[in-house]
């Protein structure tokens, strides 16, 4: 079956089209500047990416172009619609209503709107995205997939904050997590590449990316992870300031002369590393160059950055009472070979022993910890979209 | 020589009276509703408490009746004034400025001020205490003795936040720590007692109080510590909430409409496990009672406060690479079993392992953990008062 797999934002959209049986990638592609002016940009496998502008009004029209270009004579992957089985669709927060990816219905969507209040940024552009290709594929099973579900297993000692009780009753506040289908896929996949047992076994999970969060997945259920009510929480990312005292907003706020809006503003978009390195690069290839070229804040960027990561490793290895495996994965966990060697660094306690040079190595799944390590640790690429397919397969 | 340690607050004032020689308390007592109308609380060792309703206008006339009580005929316990070799006085917020004990010059009350902001609560109320008692102790030489001072051994890696640089230069955001003279006090008392070589050694403090603090101490040097640019930081406390995602303040000032005083008010005062058990209490006592009885918000708060601890403990061993002890102080640290226990449960991992017997018992300075444990554990009570006696006796 192929699966068309969806990630929507609230002016643009990414899409694949995967074979469920091969897992290849047919084509893929993203449009922009959705209801501004409009931009499709596709590449079928094994062919040219071609940029288009084209009149992109609402979401409907993206992925009217979608189909078209999936089924173009010419550079088209399919014939018809009709080879579309299924589409699986990202949708950021299920809250407590969604432990697991499930068929879209009426009452799925009731209850995926009632989620909006804890990420208005995503889930109404998710649910736009669905509606959109319902309208336009009416005759085909849909599948929504939660970056949030897979961490539902978390027991309440992980999930609730220091807060008044009555906080997560009436309005939900608690730690819910991100990235869920990557530290799903991650740690699944990670089990089976070291030969372990899933049903019996402590894996953590740094999926280090421009967004970065870190998860705790003992017998295959995640028990603790990062990233919290937001992906604000937690490690330090590309431009988010991940965990600090509260205390820091209300300080910034008088100093700064911000708001409320304004202070979160600085803590998404002018924080983590891009702010510690003074706004040199939020990206780790800038900041590796600088650093070894003695630049002294991209210096404190990557080294806060790392002892973050470390630390968490450690906290979780408490949460597990032990910990079998560490598994690095998205851009930065798979291709930022220091980052990896200043975390290990910190774990020799725990009995990691980085093999340094199959740490300098690029490629697919791999271990680089010695053979005697009595922690394992690999490099295991993350592939959402695959993730949601293989999800959304499951279920239609 | 007789130390006279003064914690003074904006409207309140603790005091004892040292003999640094014995390190016994010669008499102790407390000054309240200082500026409102006042009462004096005085006991002289093996005597009984007296309570006494005294108008107090300022701080100046709650320093001379301190001293009115200690040289009192009858129930003092010095014959004058001469008698009081130093006064050695608590500064909450010493920033950069002071990483140990000082000599209190003119120089020094400079700097301290400089460091109001950064407490604006409680730095300036410590500078009252300190010119109310050189105006009627001229001639006695007094020592600051601040609560940041031994963290300021941190690297930059643990006190930088992921947040624009300019901050920290600007502005000093960064994490600065509190508790210090008691995790100093206890890091250094549990090395003595656990036969450890200070200077190479890995040594976790967890002073569990009301406020509660978390610290890592490598060969004798602070290395990390879980309070930030102020107390609300790190672990969940007996109102405080500790650790959060950031983003919650945004969400809960819309929910409660609350502006960020609003926020920050329930975040100190009304959240941590007194929050979490539904107000039912921020004591112990009556948290473990409570949750012996079934109740559920109870056993949430107490299950909540321990799994941060363990968590922090896991992180401090990979901030150290390692823990070779584990030090529980203050009240809950210092006397509540079930949570050593909790704690200690999740840390097998680390080579702990917990006499359950030990644990139950109540005491001074005792080893908690078995013969063969890997890591040393043990119940090291924490004497801050006595911490400042010392401080100031070794600077005068």
């Amino acid at each position: 079956m192929n699966v068309l797999v969806i990630n929507c934002g609230s002016s643009s959209l990414k899409f694949q089209l995967i074979n469920s049986e091969s897992e290849e990638v047919l084509a893929k592609g993203l449009c922009e500047r959705i209801g501004i002016d409009g931009r499709l940009t596709y590449q079928p496998a094994g062919g040219d990416k071609a940029v288009s502008e084209k009149a992109m009004p609402t979401h409907t029209e993206a992925i009217q172009f979608v189909i078209d270009a999936l089924t173009d004579a010419e550079t088209g992957v399919v014939k018809s619609l009709d080879e579309i089985g299924a589409v699986g669709h990202r949708v950021v927060h299920g809250g407590e209503k969604f432990a697991s990816s499930v068929v879209i219905t009426e009452d799925v969507l009731k209850a995926i709107e009632e989620c909006n209040d804890l990420a208005p940024l995503h889930n109404p552009a998710n649910l736009i995205g669905i509606n959109a290709c319902q309208k336009l594929m009416p005759n085909t099973p849909m599948v929504a997939v939660f970056d949030t579900a897979f961490h539902q297993t978390m027991p309440e000692k992980a999930y609730l904050y220091g807060l008044p009780y009555e906080y997560y009753e009436k309005y939900g506040v608690r730690r819910y997590g991100f990235h869920g289908t990557s530290h799903s896929f991650v740690s699944k996949h990670a089990a089976e590449f070291l030969g372990l047992d899933l049903d019996n076994s402590k894996i953590i999970v740094a999926h280090l990316g421009n967004g970065a969060s870190i998860s705790a997945v003992l017998n295959g259920k995640c028990v603790d992870t990062s990233m919290g009510l937001t992906p604000l929480e937690g490690l330090v990312m590309g431009t988010r300031s991940g965990d600090m005292d509260p205390a820091i907003m209300e300080y910034l706020a008088k100093k700064e002369d911000l708001d409320m809006a304004g202070v979160m503003n600085v803590l998404n978009k002018k924080s983590g590393v891009f702010g510690l390195s003074k706004g040199l690069s939020s990206d780790f290839r800038d900041l590796t160059a600088a650093m070894n070229d003695g630049n002294p804040y991209a210096n404190a960027a990557i080294e806060v950055f790392c002892y973050r990561v470390a630390k968490y490793i450690g906290s979780y290895s408490a949460a597990m009472n032990g910990v079998d495996a560490i598994a690095f994965t998205a851009g930065i966990g798979e291709n930022v070979a220091i980052v990896r060697q200043k975390v290990c660094e910190c774990l020799e306690y725990l009995g990691v022993s980085l093999d340094q040079e199959a740490n300098k190595l690029f490629g697919d799944d791999r271990l680089i910890s010695t053979a005697d390590s009595k922690v394992k640790v690999a490099v295991i690429p993350t592939n959402e979209e695959l993730a949601i397919a293989r999800e959304t397969v499951a279920l239609v």
